[in-house]
């Protein structure tokens, strides 16, 4: 039967490819090997190549883009395109089966280890405790959805995958360094403030996975800021709530410049920083306000008293919502203990915010 | 050197196994398989053995969980631990291997397809905007997790793979039936509320992901109700925001009995759906009390118009807030907006919310 194959390498060159590739790529007519998203080396090529006695065809990234040659060809050939790691990760390959399976073309998948999920086991972190993984780019837009993502994973206690640009065409490797990551989203910490990333953040670079060179260093990124971590793809993992077993492996597996820390102990949702902000400022302007009542004998004091008394159930509602998890419950409470207490101010032109 | 070695076989057998992983074995001195989490069959591991040379040794959980034996075997010979999938999935493998460092035997890993990774990419979606992962145990509390963990990856616009439980022993398999997720699931809606999970949303199940039979339906709840899924392990994939290469793929590439659906789309923050329910009511209130106002002459008129003017400047800041996804700020203004109206309320002693 013909037949379009998706085959990954894995992430040891092609020495990744499992016995199930082998045995089809001898049996392929032509197989197409994809090099812009890969790190297959001219050795692999030939390795490949004897591997399976075909001569594998290099091809660049719009050629899979493009894929109406692969398409068509794979409508009287069999025909695999070979990637590095699993060949489903790249948006690219995965619409291209889409793609396949519209014109009636049989597609089938023989998966290789991802780097994803190397990445993560290497560093002795649980797949199961990541939030959503992210790329940083080299633009300084690009740090701003990984801040965010960042933050949003560690709210909810999850470790965070950041991906850094990596690229090769014939001029050579671009790849970011890590202490540019660092100093990106440190620049976005000073504007937004929600205390994500300082000096003191724990995080692990995992450079070169799979690669024989493999090098994994965790530590504050203060102490990371002078380690060279020599040529890329690197990446970097920020840490959230660690089981001790992780915490054990960061520092058996890695090179650790200082224990493990939780990233996301430190972290407070904006909620909890407005209500732990508001709620002393309100109590006290509830007092000041009482002081002023007690002292002033215009108007409808009970009315007003009430008020305050009702300010005061609302504030420690705001707290206790807080401390039971329900954050905008809290927010809402402490938004109207301050709308009730404003009202006399208001009605009574006086300020009790700033005594 | 002496080595303690981490083999994945990778998803499809044996034969996921690498040229480089059989060329490990080969010259390992003892080769374990572990079997508890793995789907290899006898087949697989007579497979093994004859593509190694050697006899490999079927182990139990306990005996990887304990460990002693194979930690104080490598401190005199090659030895191997093959898993299924990548051997760094299973916080088991992980934590022997961090023991094995701390015991100064070295350890090396022959990364293997992961399943997760593999399940995300046969369904057509794109492994980075999955949230965070979570395994739905038959136990109804699993089911409060699975649904909170939905919940926040919708919100941020996140898939979600739901694991559900497997195992297999001496007398047989036990996996959980789709069909009972999605009872679980709506229970917990019927008690949260939050509108995550009803009868329309759309879910992927994947079944056998790596073997012969693998099958993948996609649909709305109530479409999969009545579907056989056959035998286990099944995980069911919560979609969230689809990019539309996402969603030909998801028609294209598996059984669809009904059209991908975003369910992000209709899921709300607690806080958008406060400030949404409030807001018009807000405003009604305001209505309501300047109506009071200007039939009563008694007390500081001015003063409340003042509040009242202030409630409505906040009621359209905590909409524009929400527009500007500032949630915690609309929450905030909202109920402040409240506090004021209600400050004149327990004043006037009248209840303008229920016109």
């Amino acid at each position: 039967m013909l037949m379009l194959w998706f085959v990954g390498t894995g992430i040891n060159g092609y020495r990744g490819l499992s016995l199930a590739a082998v045995d089809i790529l001898k049996k392929c007519d032509v197989i197409y090997v994809e090099r812009f998203t890969s790190l297959l080396s001219d050795g692999d090529i030939s390795g490949l190549n004897s591997a399976t006695g075909r001569q594998a065809i290099p091809v660049q990234r719009w050629f899979v883009e493009d894929g109406r040659e692969i398409l068509e060809a794979s409508k009287e050939k069999q025909i695999a395109l070979v990637t590095y790691g699993d060949p489903l990760i790249a948006t690219t390959h995965s619409e291209l089966r889409a793609r396949a399976a519209k014109n009636s073309i049989k597609t089938a998948v023989l998966h290789g280890a991802s780097g994803i999920a190397s990445i993560m086991g290497e560093c002795g972190l649980h797949i199961y405790k990541f939030g959503r993984t992210v790329t940083m780019m080299s633009e300084p837009k690009s740090a701003i959805s990984v801040y965010n993502t960042v933050f949003d994973n560690l709210l909810a206690g999850a470790h965070t995958l950041v991906l850094t640009e990596y690229s090769h065409d014939d001029k050579g490797a671009f790849f970011l360094e890590p202490g540019q990551v660092f100093r990106m989203l440190l620049d976005v910490e000073r504007d937004q403030r929600h205390h994500v990333f300082s000096e003191e953040t724990f995080v692990v670079v995992a450079s070169r996975v799979g690669d024989d060179d493999q090098r994994i260093v965790s530590g504050k990124i203060k102490s990371l800021a002078g380690v060279g971590f020599g040529p890329g793809p690197h990446s970097v993992i920020i840490t959230g709530m660690l089981h001790f077993t992780e915490e054990e492996a960061l520092e058996a597996l890695t090179v650790s410049l200082d224990g493990p820390a939780d990233n996301a102990k430190s972290i407070k949702r904006i909620s909890a920083q407005m209500v732990e902000r508001y709620a002393p400022k309100a109590k006290e302007a509830v007092k000041q306000m009482r002081n002023v009542l007690r002292d002033d004998d215009k108007g409808d004091k009970k009315g007003m008293y009430e008020v305050l008394d009702n300010a005061e159930y609302y504030i420690s509602d705001s707290e206790r919502f807080l401390m039971q998890g329900r954050h905008d419950l809290a927010v809402l409470s402490i938004g109207y203990a301050e709308g009730l207490i404003d009202a006399l101010r208001f009605q009574k032109g006086i300020n009790p915010w700033n005594p």
